[in-house]
């Protein structure tokens, strides 16, 4: 099920409890990916790796489901398929619709056509596309 | 500047000048990236992919500039300099603040980062993430 | 120009030079291309990667135009600036045309759309295609 | 099978049956690939790939099978195994020997192979490799 | 030089200059790379990134050399010409001889070709390799 | 199992067989991987490979264990789960502790990581770390 196996809540040492637990509670759920009970072997990296995605993937200027887009369309490119599964799914629990579910893979399939004719044509960079870029203050 | 060069306006071909019209009028801008002057040696290319781009990159259930930075997310992931260049300009120009910017980077690495921790771990998916979804019609 | 330079032709050792002298005999050129020069530092990586490039390339079920377009496909996907350069360069050396060119970058261009479409709909593979492929022998 | 699972042709809407029907015509078959039942549920997207595919991928300056072996270069790169097993089948279905798949491989390994060469040693482009290229008109 | 310009020590913030410092001191040195500068316009990314790195790259059960030749692998295999360029230098002053560089190269040129030839011949995994591997305690 | 199948080792030519030899005496094991037997259906290729592999994989200035942990660097960032799940085994086997197999995978992620920041940020290159270095001879 992963190179280690998975640790299960019961099993776990009080260090990653906590990080389970802040997991659900941050999460609204009772559940625990796959993808941390894996990495809880590395009780450092999973509390590295957790403290991140909650940094990162809450609110902002960017809100959570566009973020949660983002990811997949990393996720998509980098052929991860774990990831497009977990990632999918937390999406409509987010309130991707299929609409913008469809319109999402619309543009990586486009992105990742035009990203390579850009290299196959050995398209020079416009000047003006050069950074850094004026931007207003 | 590209394989075969760039093709500018005023060398074009009618059938070519027709697609740069309307990538100017459907942008509001004077201007036509490298992209499609260096495509332009293939007249069909050129037009298939133009309005490909215009259909996908429209507004719909997702807006335009969620989609410049799902455009971004694969130009990176994909390590294209041009596509990074020009679609970060196309992304400040559609309202893209740097804090959003921000944001969009912070979530592509991190996004590159786990999706490789799931690979390295092998982490199996977990049965409630198999496709097909039971999706809400 | 390369981590350790480039190794020229008059200042290698009487190893690299044999390995040289097959490379333009082999091509019918008096020029070494850059890659050879750069990896010239680790003779036995030279001797071993020239050995298999010609071995790999040379005229077979396959001809050596073709393979250039395998070749270049690959550089394509992989974002290699270096050897789109100089493999485009090879292929039109070796007789495409530019209509073979073109084509060959909309082939491109499509199949890296489509795999991503492939993997962000998460579609499994139909049972006819599994292998082993049943084969005429 | 695919996120939204997949669409038969008993359940497809007409305008999903027509591009069913096309293919099936023009490919000289009566089977629908799970890529084409999976995308079914944007039809535009359908509509759109099909005719991307049905323009790009028939006979040119190249032919149909050359395009085959582009196609799962840039899926064997890419590390897509439904894209590597469907047209590895589609492949021998239009010709490809087993001797021309074995050669396609090597190269596809190869190119693999060199193209982290010359970025791992950094390798600068020759002047004579330079974009545009002088060609023949 | 970076999207939105490289903020020199003299121009930073002391929350920034904080960790410039601390760059410096880990690193024994008075240099602060083009990286650090480029995303110190995020001043948590900075943070958090610079504390992971020093967390990550420090010493363990592997050297901090070795992990700057799995550093190099990634970074090869990704194609980033700035992370290959910025850590080829740091693995030489950490005592990379130019033979590591060389048997370095080697194995990462040959891993990019045998990954690329399971996945084009589709191999499927051996019984005794799948996870969770049975490991001493 | 594999596109053309496994050639097991009593059915095996006996060119093949002899590498199978060679392999089982050079790692003292009575186990040959499905790669190899995938791979045999072309006997050159067999061939090269393995000479290749136990040119580059053995003992030199790196140790044949820091040469797994690069092979599985790459193989990570290159989503070969084949590749993944064999070189762990073998890296297990060569004595990678489980400790040593999480610092790895931290790098990794952190590798993979910091490349896109770097080209999300589009840095350009410190000129210090411009190739060729000046390395003592």
């Amino acid at each position: 099920m992963s190179t280690f196996g998975l640790i299960e809540y019961k099993d776990a040492s009080p260090q990653v409890k906590a990080i389970y637990d802040d997991i659900m509670t941050t999460r609204k759920t009772d559940y625990i990916n796959n993808f941390w009970k894996a990495i809880a072997h590395d009780p450092a990296l999973l509390k590295r790796t957790w403290e991140d995605v909650k940094a990162v993937m809450g609110p902002g200027s960017l809100d959570p489901l566009t973020k949660e887009l983002i990811y997949i369309a990393v996720s998509v490119t980098n052929s991860c398929n774990y990831c497009i599964a977990s990632h999918t799914a937390s999406g409509f629990a987010k309130g991707m619709t299929p609409a913008m579910f469809k319109e999402l893979q619309a543009v990586i399939g486009m992105a990742n056509e035009t990203n390579k004719l850009v290299i196959g044509y050995q398209v020079a960079l416009d000047a003006r596309f050069q950074p850094p870029l004026d931007l207003p203050k």
